[in-house]
């Protein structure tokens, strides 16, 4: 990690002129993670009656967020800093520092205190009608709340966009830095045909696994006992995080040392619990990787919300639902279910694991499918943000695109244009994080694979994951936001970024079980 | 709770001429209270990584706390409100929110940041020191730290006090707002020499409870499911809190509707948590009774340390170790614990719970010796501040006064001088306010009697306790800070502040239960 002295730069000018910059910086994010603590305490440990007060911290909390990420000497402190590193190889430790910071400084000034309100307000009102409309399944009550928060999405987007910038872009590169509509319609593109495909194959295969080995009785406790195995096996360290509940799983940092995850447990679903804790743990994995002495600044903060994905996808999909995996952890979720599984064999549990087949809520769908949905929104994103597509024509379009491509329709609006919570809280341009993740991840799970050998299988069989835990903290982890995720991906697997790893792998995973 | 308008001063000008006053009032108390919830946090959920951001967390929040309560526009505001209020009556709502704003922006301003700083410097160190010397028992390794802290509470004293004012007097003042020490040596005066006597009549009665009932095997899912029966029933609001475990048990509030307590359980020891969840419900019933609209102002908040622990030791001793409390609860208690209490009859179970019996730890003392452990810490306190001891002769005259007082002598200084945390911590003048909770608590416990009649055992018996937290909700804790604790008293009593009802009800007791 001093890789501006490997580059040939003085790293050890940071200290000194960039010192009054990262001080301002800690401040701020210090600040914000507290807002942090209090939403974790909030999804996991607040009574209700708390509820109305804990909005008011919030709210002033994010206020004194923003007045210190926006101070007139913390903008003053940046361009010293920036004076200071010209010339500095962009990947070097302080050239990252204030790249950063100026982003995450213009993005803050330029953006309104009034729209910011005006957003946290509507994107208030606009979920509780979310909530009404999915529960009454009627899209329309919802149409007009979605007109609102695409009005503000594109007021934003005017705020924050380049010169010659298309809205969507601009929503986009909140999340995923540097990626461009263009480039994310080209490797999606490759990837639409061949899922299609995919699933038609599979689905005419006339194989299908046991699909009752996942809806059996589940004691909770177990579930969670279970859970907390896998996560400590994989790395998850519960001295700096630990493991509770929630109606929605997550995963928080709250300050270096101090990243939580969560999960939900139903009594006869094993798969949910289990693999959303491999998932979370992924995320958790990544931000346990960062490097603390960097907290507050470029260097201490992930990538982008696709390299946060692509962890989670990682840990879940590639290794979780692997057969190596599986030789360590079957006997012992077979044993401590007692007699659940007692009639199950190992190869018919995995095969539960790796089923393929269309459905029509996202959260719910296979490794393959899920994508399949994600281009779905991706589209209709797009549409809805340019003016093409209307808020109150979402339903049908939604509709017609889901039978294009997975041959299947919603029973109604709830289990259709309903499902997800995103647009209701203006999160415009956060879907395709999801599909990059998992293309991410596979091509990173490559690299990986050619780095560390035929050993990871072993390792894995035995429970050991401490090879992959450390290959990744050392090539993703550590590096922070010193590379775009694209870039980063390109560089560690000596490729360019592209979809076909990620086919390759579910290619592959359809032959082992379809043979297709 | 319009006693403005009763008092014949215009509460609705309160709005106007308050309101900018109020906003800021509320701000810094909405930014005080989200350091409550990173404490509530820290106590009973942070993992260990998560200490040293914590400490920065809390650090910063402070820092912010405190500009805004020493704001100038704050100032402003006060003084345009005190011009106000010119002429209200002293209780009327408008004067007692200026009145407590006026005290409270005084002390904030007075007391240089510097030594806000040194403090928390000096004190967290001299916690780790105290650690160390109660663990080799070795009261010398502390003396140096107890100078420190004593140097920085004269300091304090020389910030805040008035002309003539005593050191002592001005510390106490911080925790029991208008107590002097004068007043509080003749109250504590009429204390000493009857509750010496008492517990030497008690010793020499013959008499003694089977001492084994509290340490048999208690079930520690049992005992918290009891906890949280009697902490329902004595009306602790769940919706409004929650029961946590902790290392020391507290309670503490994040904002208006999220009071939360906590408590320990220990396998062998079934009063520890029961006896401390009643004390913990007691002082989350007076944050729960105080008024939601008041958020901020003196009016929202509780009057005093000595009346906070009144209403902890009420609802723990006066009410918690009554025998029409134990005619609802020991049927509950015994069959929840099986054959644990099996062979144990209720009256002895009552008399166990009300042993008066000399020991070395305060915090494992009966209601009755408790006060003379507070009485020798009380003497010292002002022995220590005044400079007439010196610390390193603390162990020395902390063992002559326990002999004095209880006829015992502590096994070494980690029994004796180095018990208890509050020295580390500079809280000088805290301890009185232990004493004067059990004396307020027994004063009002008198006067709810005489209002509420005989009905009130009956409804003990019956598990209702609606009654007596109705009245101490409408004559206590929705006064908020309207009244000083001990006028507050006299006035709900009709009586002057005194030790009399406290000492007719251990009398009462001792005569009960050992004849004497």
């Amino acid at each position: 990690m001093r890789r501006g002295a490997e580059s040939g730069t003085p790293s050890g000018a940071m200290s000194d002129a960039l010192k009054p910059l990262i001080e301002g910086l800690r401040e701020a994010a210090t600040l914000n993670s507290v807002l942090f603590a209090l939403e974790w305490d909030e999804q996991t440990q607040m009574p209700p009656g708390g509820a109305e007060h804990r909005a008011n911290q919030k709210a002033l909390l994010a206020r004194l967020t923003h007045e210190k990420a926006t101070a007139p000497a913390l903008g003053e402190a940046l361009a010293r800093a920036e004076a200071a590193v010209t010339g500095f190889a962009p990947d070097a430790d302080d050239a990252v520092i204030v790249r950063q910071a100026r982003r995450a400084y213009d993005r803050a000034v330029k953006l309104p205190g009034s729209l910011v309100e005006e957003t946290a307000r509507v994107t208030a009102h606009a979920h509780h009608a979310w909530v009404d409309a999915r529960k009454h399944a009627d899209a329309a009550r919802f149409a007009p709340w979605l007109a609102r928060v695409i009005d503000l999405c594109q007021q934003k987007a005017r705020c924050l966009g380049a010169e010659g910038q298309s809205a969507y872009d601009t929503l986009v590169d909140e999340y995923e830095p540097g990626a461009t509509t263009a480039e994310l319609n080209e490797v999606f593109g490759t990837l639409k045909a061949p899922l299609v495909a995919l699933v038609a194959k599979v689905g005419a295969s006339g194989r299908a696994p046991r699909r009752d080995l996942m809806t059996r009785a589940f004691a909770v406790e177990v579930q969670e006992r279970v859970g907390r195995i896998a996560a400590e096996k994989l790395g998850y360290d519960f001295a700096r995080g630990r493991l509770d509940v929630s109606v929605h799983p997550f995963s928080i940092t709250l300050g270096p040392g101090d990243s939580r995850i969560t999960t939900r447990y139903h009594a006869n679903r094993f798969g949910d619990s289990f693999f959303g804790v491999l998932h979370e743990t992924g995320h958790a994995l990544y931000e346990q990787g960062l490097l603390p002495e960097h907290f507050g600044t470029g260097l201490g903060e992930a990538a982008s919300l696709g390299l946060h994905e692509s962890q989670s996808r990682l840990w879940e999909n590639l290794v979780g639902r692997s057969r190596p995996f599986w030789a360590h952890f079957w006997p012992i979720v077979r044993d401590a279910f007692g007699a659940t599984l007692a009639d199950v064999r190992e190869e018919e549990f995995l095969f539960a694991a790796n089923d393929i087949r269309p459905s029509p809520i996202r959260v719910e769908a296979d490794e393959v499918t899920y994508n399949l949905h994600i281009l779905l929104r991706f589209e209709i994103e797009q549409a809805l943000i340019s003016g093409d597509l209307k808020p109150h024509d979402v339903d049908a379009a939604w509709n017609d695109k889901l039978r294009a491509l997975l041959g299947i329709t919603p029973r109604d609006a709830a289990e259709g244009c309903l499902q997800d919570v995103h647009w209701s809280g203006a999160s415009f341009g956060y879907f395709p994080t999801y599909t990059l993740g998992n293309l991410y991840g596979a091509q990173l799970f490559e690299a990986a694979r050619r780095d560390l050998g035929d050993g990871l299988d072993v390792d894995f069989a035995r429970g050991d994951f401490s090879a992959l835990r450390g290959w990744l903290r050392k090539h993703v982890h550590a590096h922070g936001q010193r590379y775009l995720a694209k870039d980063l991906v390109t560089r560690v697997s000596g490729k360019p970024f592209s979809a076909d790893a990620f086919l390759r792998h579910v290619n592959s995973k359809a032959e082992t079980w379809f043979g297709v």
